[in-house]
Order: C-alpha cells, then structure tokens, then sequence
C-alpha cells in the first residue's frame, strides 16, 4: 500500500535535457548546486521520504485531523514525523541563504517538493503555505518584517497560511468583508474566513497568518483589500512567541479528501481585535497576494504529478502482484493484459508529461523567464491537474473491486486529488487568467512567444504528425480567440487545454530524442527505452485529444440563453 | 441537497421519439401499457420518488451500513423506507403477471429503475439484485423452484444477491473454489464468497442466494462451475421463512462510495455445510450466471445515467443560487459565467446521450432484437459509467470549494459512481466481450447490423460534419480489427468507446430532428429547444473525441514488453 519510490532518475533527465539545468547552475550564487551535487543529493532525500514520510500517507488519511474545544488535534504519525522534517532541513533547500536556506535553485526544491508530495500530499500543504508566506514577505514585507519572521519559517519551525476566502467571497475576492481599523503601529482585525488549509495544530511554535481585510474607508471591491501579518502568538520583546492573538478555529470541514490536512473556519477578533501588521501598503493587498498565489499554483500544479506518481507506483505493483486470467494457458499477472498496460501506460505518460511541463514552467522562473513563466503557470496548474484526476482515477480501475475499498489506499490518490483543480483558482478560472490576462491583454505577444518556444521544442515533427497538427491547431486557435475576444470566456477551457496539452507534447518530443540518443549510444539503462516508449505513446495516442480541444475553440457552441437555463 | 425532479418529458421523448414505444406497446400482452398509460403512470412514480426516497440519498451515505456480531445494520432512513417502496409496488411494473407483476415493457420498468436509482443508488442496489435473480430463475429454475421463489421475490418481500467472487476469482470466474457436495435433494455448499452486494440485511423476510460453486468432479476452470439457491432462511413446509441456513456474514467493507449499500465477506458452511438448490443442470452455472449479469450489466449501464441525472440536478441549482463575481458590472449567480454553462452543458449532454443509448438497447430488448442488444450491452455498461464519471466530477468542479465538502453531497456522486466501471465486468472486460464475443467471434456482422442502423439513425448527416466523419471512423476501424484480429486486446477500449460516442451521437442527431420538428411546429416548451441545444452541443463539441478513440485503434501504439514493465 504505501510503496514509493523517488523517481530519481526522472528527476536528473529533466533536469538535464529538459531544463539544461547546467545554464542555471553557472549563474551567480549557484556555484555549489552543480547536476553532480543535486545527483549526490536526490538519493539522500530520496531515502528519507521514502522511508519516514511516504508510511504516513495512508494512516494519516484514515484518523484525519479534527477540532475539538478549539484545538485541533492531527494524526498520530505527523505529531511523530513533523519534528523530524523540520530538522532533516530538506524544505529550506530553496530558500533563500540569507534567512537560513542552502540557497539551491528552484528546480531542486522542486524536486524536493514532489517527494513530499507524493509521501504525503495533505502533510505537504503545511510547508506550501508556509513557502507561500516567506515568498510574499520576502516581496513585500518590510525589512524589519523580514527579519523578524522569515527565519523560523524558513527552518520550519514556525508555519504560514493564506487567508482569503470568505463566506461570500471565493473566486471573486472584491466581497471580501474582514475589517482592519488602524490602532496605534498595528491594525485590529475582525471577521471570518473559511477554507483555511492547516489553518491551526499545535505542530509549530508559531503560525503567521497571512489576511485580506478592508480598511473603513478602503474602495469598494479588489481594490480596497489590504494584506496583514497575523500571527497566532504575538511575540514578546525577545522576538518569542508570547501571548495568545485574538484569532479562535471554529471548526473543520468534513472533506472528500487531504483528511490529516486541517481546513478551518476562523475567527478574527470576537475578543476585541486580532492584532494584524500591514504588510506594504494599503489597498494592495490582492496584488501581493497574486504573488503568493502563483507560486501556490505552480505548486498545485505539481502536486498533481506527485499525487498521480504515487497512485501509478501503486497501480503498477498491484498489477505485478495480481494473478488473475491466463496468458498463453498460464495463470499471469494482470499486468500481462494489454488493456491493463494500457491503463499504466496512459498513467505513466499523462504524468511524466506533466511533470516535463512543471519544471519546464520552474526552469523559466529559474532562469527569470518571466513571460513565459506568466503563460505557463496556468497551464501548469490547470493541466498537471486535470490529468491527475484521469491517472489517480485510472489507478482505482486498474485495481478492479479492491480499488473501491479504502484500505489498499487507491481511492485515497483520488480523494486527495479532486481538490486541486478546485483550490488556488478553479481551473475554470486558470483558464480566464490564460486566455484574458496572458494572451488577450497583450494582443497574443506570450502566446506567441510560447508558441515559437514550442516549435524549436518540438523540432523536426516528421515523426510525430499528430504533433504537427496539434501545433497548427494552436495557431488557428490563437488566430480564432485574438479575432473572436468576446467569445474567450466561453472556449477558455478548451483554449487551455489545447496549449498545455501539445506544449507538454513537445516536451515529450524533446524527451523522446534526447532518450533515444542515449539508447542509441548504449543501450544498457530500461530507462531510457521506457522513456521512448512512454513518449511516443503520449504523442500518438493522447495528444489527439487536440481535435476535442481545437473543435471546442472554434465551434462556437451555443451554450443556451437564460431562457433556456432558468427555465428548467 | 436533495433537489430531484425526475425527467419525466425526458422519458417520454425518448419511449416516443428514440424507442418507437407505440410498436412496443401494439405486441400482444402489453395491451395496457400504452403510451398515454405510461404518461400517466409516471408523475405518480415520480411523486413517490422525488418525495419518498430522493430525500434519504445524503443521510444514509452519511451513516452507511455495518456489520456487527454477524448482523448487517442499514442506515435508519432505508430501513423506514423500505416497507414503503415494497407496498408501492413500482418495482413490480416490468415483473411477469404470473408472478405478480404488472407485465410492462421493460422500457417502463426503466423509467422507474432510473427513478429509484438517482433517488439512492446505494439503496436501488437491492432491488436490482433481486431482479437479476429473478431474471436468472425465471430463465434457468424449474418449476418448483419458480413456484417456491419467484413470487416473493417479485413483491419485494424477499430479497436476492448474486455470489461470483471470492479472493482468487474475480474477472476470471475459472478460479471458483466454493464447493458443493450432492446431499439426497439438495447439496452442502461451504466456502466463502466477497464482494456481495446486499449479501445480508434484516429488511427483507428471506435472502435468496445464487452462489456459484463446484462440485466435486466437476471439470477444471469456468467448465465446471454450476449454481445453487442458497436461502438465507430454509423454507417450512408451508413455504415460510423457517430454519436458518448455514451462512453467516463475516465482515462488510469499507468502501470510497454506496456507503449505504452492505457489501459482504459471506461464509457458507462453517457448521456442516449449506443447503443448497441446484438450478438447471450441473456445470452450467456460469452460463447462467452470465443471463444474470447481462441484465445486470444494463442496470449498471443506466446507474451511470442516473447518478449523472442527479449530480446535474443539484450542480445546476447550486449555479442557479450561488452568487459570485458579476456580469455586466452587477452580481451574478455562477451560471451566468460562460465556463460554468461549459461545465452543466456538458454534464447535460453526455447524461441525455448516455441516456438515449440506454434507451435504445432496452427498446432492443423489448423487440426481441437480440444481436443489437448483444453488441450494445457491453457499450451500455461501459460509456454511461465512463461518461457518468465525467459528469460527477463536473458536478463537484460546478461546486467549487463547497463540492470537495461532504455536506453538499456533490462528492458522494463521484464516489458512489466510482464503482459502476468495476463492477458487473469492469470496463476493461467490457471492451474484450464487444470486440472478441461480439464482434471477431461472427466476423463483425453483429457490429456491421449496427453500422447500418447507425447510418439510419444519423440520418442526413450534411449538418453535422463531426458525424460523419465518426462514422467513417467505426467503418475504418471495424475493418482494422477484422484484419488485425491479435492486437484486438490493445485497441479494445479505444473501439469500444468509439463505437459507443457514435452510436450516441446518432441518438442525438435523431433526437435534434424529432425535438427541432416540434419547435418549428409550435415552440412553446422550452424542453425542446433545450433538447436541440444540447443534441448539437454533444454533436459539435464531444463527438470530436472519436480522433482519440479511432487514433487509439489504428496507432497501433508499442505498449512495452515484459523487459520494460518488470525492470521498473
């Protein structure tokens, strides 16, 4: 049930003949994060993750976390495994040297990153949002915010998360109604917030939250949102954590997924005020947030590959194991069945894809990309989501019935997994944010650019003529959507989907050369035909799904009037 | 949560316009099963339903059913509605008069069917059990035994299950290791079966048990496989419910969905064996055993159709409720947002076309039609509940953070339908019988009769481009397969699934005729309008997924041998 193993050669291959991690390595300030050092590195971590955190996934998911008067209590094996991640200091690879991080290039967090994920994605949340926190302050905090908050939650022992959501206010934040009123060098803070991820526990010493709020004589809407530091414990002259703010869980939601994952409603201010410290300047609050919340994305984005790597390890060692039908007049194991290879192999392909257009996005940022890392960041999270529903739901049906019970841990991949193309953005909402903010806005100048990208990624399509189509059809598309603006919000799904799915086919392309020049040199390594394999089946038998995406853009489909949807 | 409204003008379109019910209703013995009767008839189910059952889908997911000391408890609500559904005796309509039924068309049955099933899929899987094993002795039993059995099967005061698995024998049934030894009349069966749905509650006077077995000289694999009636409670002289039979519950799973609905590890024979009750002949088990199943293989198809019936219902109201982010500078519910229309308009589409394929395979079964029924049941079975999958996951994503909450209920359609692509033959083993019994086995003349009411259906396809060009694709494929009958195991699911979004593509291009002739006649329903905005939406905007499905037969995609899978 709980078999993991890192995909450390994955990882390198990426690294190396996707992201050309080397360029990275020679800019300043990286000069100990060579490709050998990562190699030296990834089998460290991966025994680590492997062995201490991916146990965890399944128990934590069957006790869950829960509130009671107040406090909220999370399984067992986190209580036992948190003060161990925190002193392995594997999560402040990344971070920044200057509060306490080894300095490493995104890339490598990242890498990182997807072991936790894939060890336990509910656990993993904690230390998203608690990366998301230090990337706002380090933006937009003050120097002496900084300094006093960025170190322990570097190290981990302190915590973040993100408090946006509100009753009325979802994927439209102008509703947002939580008021700050000046007092002195702080603000007092009340109102409620809902769907707050690992919101409370008594994991960390300290936990800051991060609030929107309105000042009282802020402008209506996104534009009158200010953001403020809150944290749980105010801290006393020392910088310690002292006495208790003005900020009470209610509650926890009873989820279809992430169950050790807390997600709270709470409470600011019933007692007089939260205290709250602005963070920049007032009424711009939804702009740092923005910050924060792309990196989140990414992150989203990747927690979908993690997620869809674990239920595929899992699907392919149970169909190794599974006796069930003959082959040639001989009880085998169901992997023997074409169809079940083709359920692994549509898995392996959707989620090797997708981790191929996640660290190309993070390459991009490494690199300060940063139109190309705009334009992919939705696709990251929207697409490497959408897929990890497909493979975590495929991983189920390759179990046959024991997929449905909940103790061979199956149907937890799914569970967890319907969330992310929920939260951080609907997809829905990624799509508008492609379509509207990164391709209409400026006349299609990124798309463009990401299209020449995609080309020289590609290469010589001769090969792969599904490729060659599905690359027109981004043109024609892109061609359509500049002519038809009104039209976007209605073809944005499509839209998305389109792009992210042939830029991820072109990644696969280049994969599948790069493999294959190393198979034709020597042949020795499975990996390197499996990646071939792997490839070319995405390119031949997934990436016409184009047609659907393209004939979604340009079909202009009538969606039905008013008329006919509130009559029913 | 609990919005249901049945789709009454729906079944009658379809009885009218898809079915060409009144030459149902003219054969001899349907008499007074007229279309007008059926149009009466099904507001009073539907009042029953929508009122009476609907209501008790979230609570008794919420509270499930348990064993404990060997006794199955089932949530509160089911065990107040129970008596309830047995005396309205809208189970009974389909039923044989001889045996106390109303004698219906199995078409009305399936109004009826689908009713109970979106109201509690869970709680509907009693009744369709018990109506496989009525089906299967009315086809198999003898006399005696349809005298002794069938009637109060058919009121409902008895119950049945259908015993195929054990732990070493799931899809392949040649592995049965349940025994059963000759005893004067009657045989003692002892082994243990899992995976029994209803395999025990308290609701029901008796239990009558179709468990499958092997006799001790009985031939090696599915050859030597025969089935006994196994009652819970040994019938008295009188033919009451008397002495206790030899079988106990052991345990009931903990499942991802149908929380409601007792799935059972079942012991026979711990002390001294079960009494048992050979049907037909020795040996034979498996072939009627498989009678069974085919009908419950279409019950299966249409709980995929009516979850997704359901988890429709509540997303839109949900849209219809919910305000958030504004249109034309005002606040706006979610459905005026074009991607959420996206959203229900597909969930909508793939429902009504799923819903149409099912229709016409029951009107098949009902004209006697039985190799059109033959090639479409695995299709049935098989793309409602992939599509049903689609739908419920929509539902959830239509939802937003509040899906991913149990409260709401959107999740528990995603769950529940979860199973619906496993069990009856997962999807997998659907594909194998349409391509390999139903297709290679007679040369493909059963699936080119098809083609050739297909052709019929889609009618002048000069509108619909997409149609056509599908259409050429099952031609093209056919063809392929029959001339590369070894890859068939590889290409099943692609040309299963290419067959099935055809076929339901010229039920929609039937239906957008039908629907488009009462608009220009007189356009006041707006149900008819809306029928041809969605017939076109899934002729315009789905359809095109047949490139994936009918590039997936023909890529002849490398899958990997045993050297790459096993290396990993």
């Amino acid at each position: 049930m709980t078999i993991y193993r890192a995909p450390e050669k994955e990882f390198l291959f990426l690294l190396e003949h996707i992201c050309n991690y080397s360029d990275i390595a020679q800019q300043p300030g990286f000069e100990d994060a060579s490709l050998e050092m990562v190699a030296e590195l990834l089998p460290e971590a991966a025994k680590f993750f492997e062995q201490e955190i991916a146990p965890s996934n399944h128990p934590s998911d069957q006790q869950g976390s829960h509130v009671e008067n107040g406090t909220v209590t999370v399984p067992d094996v986190i209580n036992a495994l948190h003060p161990q991640l925190v002193e392995s200091g594997w999560l402040t690879l990344a971070s920044k040297t200057q509060y306490g991080g080894s300095g490493f290039p995104n890339l490598v967090g990242l890498t990182v990153n997807e072991m936790l994920q894939s060890s336990n994605v509910a656990y993993s949340l904690l230390s998203l949002l608690t990366q998301g926190v230090i990337h706002a302050l380090d933006l937009y905090g003050s120097d002496e915010q900084k300094q006093t908050y960025l170190g322990n939650l570097v190290t981990g022992q302190w915590s973040g998360t993100m408090n946006l959501t509100e009753g009325n206010a979802g994927s439209d934040l102008g509703n947002v109604k939580t008021k700050a009123v000046r007092n002195g060098d702080h603000y007092l803070i009340s109102g409620q917030k809902i769907y707050i991820t690992w919101g409370d526990q008594e994991l960390s010493e300290n936990i800051i939250h991060l609030v929107l709020a309105r000042t009282p004589d802020a402008p209506e809407g996104t534009k009158g949102i200010s953001m403020f530091i809150v944290p749980k414990y105010l801290l006393d002259a020392d910088g310690n954590p002292g006495q208790r703010n003005d900020v009470q869980t209610v509650s926890t939601e009873h989820k279809l997924g992430i169950h050790a994952s807390p997600t709270c409603v709470m409470q600011y201010g019933d007692n007089g005020g939260a205290v709250g410290y602005l963070v920049g300047e007032e009424n711009k609050g939804l702009m740092y947030m923005f910050a924060m919340m792309n990196q989140a994305r990414l992150a989203v984005g990747h927690q979908g590959v993690a997620v869809a790597e674990r239920a595929y390890q899992q699907a392919l060692g149970y169909a190794k194991d599974r006796v069930q039908g003959s082959v040639d007049g001989k009880p085998a194991a169901i992997i023997a069945h074409p169809d079940v290879k083709r359920m692994l192999l549509t898995m392996r392909a959707l989620t090797e894809a997708s981790r191929a257009l996640s660290f190309y996005a993070i390459a991009c940022q490494d690199r300060g990309q940063q139109t190309l890392l705009d334009v992919t960041t939705p696709l990251v999270k929207a697409w490497c989501t959408e897929v990890a529903m497909e493979s975590t739901s495929l991983g189920v049906q390759v179990h046959g019935g024991m997929g449905f019970v909940e103790e061979t841990g199956a149907a937890q991949h799914l569970r967890d997994c319907r969330i992310f193309p929920i939260y951080e953005g609907t997809n829905g909402i990624q799509a508008l944010d492609f379509i509207g903010r990164k391709c209409l806005r400026d006349g299609g100048s990124g798309v463009q650019q990401l299209l020449a990208e995609m080309q020289q990624l590609a290469g010589d399509c001769s090969q792969w003529p599904q490729l060659q189509t599905a690359l027109s059809q981004c043109e024609d598309a892109l061609a359509w959507v500049l002519s038809n603006p009104k039209a976007s919000p209605a073809v944005a799904f499509d839209f998305m989907m389109l792009y992210a799915s042939t830029l991820a086919g072109c990644l696969m392309a280049t994969s599948h050369r790069k493999a294959k020049a190393v198979c034709d040199e020597h042949s020795g390594d499975s990996f390197y035909t499996r990646k071939t394999t792997t490839c070319a089946f995405y390119l031949a038998n997934l990436l016409p799904r184009s047609h659907t995406y393209f004939t979604g853009v340009t079909a202009s489909a009538e969606l039905g009037g008013d008329e006919l949807w509130l009559a029913e």
